[in-house]
């Protein structure tokens, strides 16, 4: 079991910790490289069809530099187990390819839903493609998931994700809901975060669980630590949307505010705003054409209330959850990659 | 077996022909009407959720009347071989729930790709809940269908279905990439069809012939059977959209052609056109402010060439196809039903 490092973002240690996990994500790579190859192969075959749109799309989102760790957290979570039947069926890969590839749908429906211009750095699908291709390509890469899920008859594996993808679409609709809703509260907000990015995680790693033959006791705790490591890695993508703690300024900046998204940040702001302030975020929630300069001074009022140094204490806390969860697993280096890998998501910058 | 009723659309008969099968449709009600109210109890159960807009812009759709055709022919399937073991797992009701569930969730996306603003004589949910709204229901009523399945445990079934998604996803993406290509010929609408309308109706057909533990003879005459049956649906509806044979022109004639989309009529009226005509065509074509007169110019043209009435003979061979099919099923009043019903997609005026 690896040692238990404390976590705290604000720290100056901010630098070293950002070695351990990339090094952490970079042994996760090494530890899981075998069956990723498997893998990714299946996701290039299984995103063929004979209509040439179908490929053409989803290889430019699939092929567009995603770190693929939901996949690689479900072969990590098999092979922590070495159930001597796996190298038989092969499911854990089968299972990885289709969380992917429903991590991938989901995409492709949340850039049509927020309207979003870029993907991992490049023109998202529906700029080249048009929403249409988008919504549909997206319902094309959700029944192969369920399709390669079919073909290891594995139906328990399979009421995960079904039942995963249900509750995606269930947050992603609260948060629709709640757009622009000044009333929502801190915990409404986590549980959008639980539904639309915990439970894809936390799928993830049950199904691997389940592929490697896992107990009862370690299936239940790798599925905390997947539900914990989402919910910190949305609230620190809610952070970056400000910037994050520290401050960077990028140019999808405000694109949380601007599309009325109730994200944590702001529901901290709001409880902690004047009127005049209030009055200010008022103006630019959800207000598309919104300034950047007032994005600058909402960001501002967010430095010197430290709101989003509570949003990276929260994600911390997640973190140190999904540490715990481990600490009943098989000792390795598999856990203790997964150990290091949860710091990860506090201190990306992108 | 009923007796081979030869069907021509064009002929005199057309009124007899539509007394026949809205008969053959109330028959087939009252012959599942014990199941399908189970089915109805099932789907408003599972439309239910803790995030209020779901079950709002679900129960708005599937409860705006539709004729639950697709759930009604997979109970008719099931009940035709009474499996006594049928009773106790009741897997046809949640088959075909699933069923109509996957049907609901193609709806809302088609409206969203299509830009509709009415469904079923109401405004498209679109237009009361949105783009993004409908997306997302659409997306949680796809998980539920997969759901309702596991629940089954039947991974035969499930493997039917996920395999519908896909087609029927694959084949709406080749009608996107066909819209305003006047190359797009016969035989690609032809694919276009049988994807996006026929593989739902064969795989309601192929479940409940499973539920009902079909031989494998019987299962594919089935399958057969709804296949033939949604095309001859999807050309009875392609042909409405300018008037159908009978030339009725109402609020929605003419969407197809200003949506560019290159249904069967077109076509063939393409292929018919001298190149005045064909100008005529391509003016409209994709052209959301075409005016109704050229529609309506259009539309003569159709009627000149007699271009409506050899889509209808299409769909009649359709349903010829769909009768045959039905020969070697055990005679009963449900295949009774069954064969009646299939002359019921030449005689909607709606």
């Amino acid at each position: 079991m690896a040692q238990n490092i404390t976590t705290n973002p604000q720290s100056s240690n901010n630098n070293a910790l950002a070695n351990v996990s990339n090094n952490a994500l970079e042994r996760l790579i090494v530890l899981t490289q075998t069956d990723m190859e498997k893998v990714n192969s299946l996701i290039i075959s299984r995103a063929h069809s004979h209509v040439d749109m179908v490929p053409e799309l989803a290889n430019y989102l699939i092929g567009s530099g995603g770190k693929r760790l939901r996949p690689m957290l479900t072969i990590a979570c098999a092979k922590m187990f070495a159930n001597p039947n796996e190298n038989e069926s092969n499911k854990s890969q089968y299972f990885a390819a289709a969380v992917e590839f429903m991590h991938n749908a989901t995409l492709l429906h949340d850039d049509v839903v927020d309207e979003s211009n870029m993907r991992r750095n490049k023109p998202a699908a529906r700029i080249i493609w048009g929403n249409q291709a988008s919504v549909l390509v997206g319902d094309f890469l959700l029944g192969q998931a369920f399709l390669m899920m079919v073909e290891t008859k594995d139906i328990d594996a399979l009421g995960i994700l079904s039942k995963a993808a249900t509750i995606i679409a269930e947050g992603e609709v609260f948060q629709l809901s709640k757009i622009k809703d000044l009333n929502t509260s801190a915990q409404e907000y986590d549980m959008v975060i639980r539904s639309k990015t915990g439970a894809l995680f936390e799928a993830a790693t049950k199904v691997g669980a389940m592929a490697g033959g896992a107990d009862a006791a370690s299936y239940e705790a790798l599925g905390i630590y997947g539900l914990e490591l989402g919910r910190a890695f949305q609230l620190s993508d809610d952070a970056l949307d400000y910037g994050g703690a520290k401050g960077v300024f990028g140019k999808n900046t405000g694109d949380d505010l601007r599309e009325g998204k109730m994200s944590l940040p702001i529901i901290l702001l709001l409880e902690n705003a004047n009127d005049k302030e209030k009055a200010l975020i008022v103006s630019a929630l959800g207000n598309q054409d919104c300034d950047d300069l007032i994005v600058e001074k909402i960001i501002g009022l967010m430095k010197e209330k430290k709101i989003l140094e509570q949003v990276m204490q929260q994600a911390s806390n997640s973190v140190a959850n999904a540490k715990k969860a481990l600490e009943i697993l098989p000792s390795g280096e598999i856990v203790d990659a997964l150990f290091d890998i949860a710091d990860f998501c506090l201190v990306r910058e992108y």
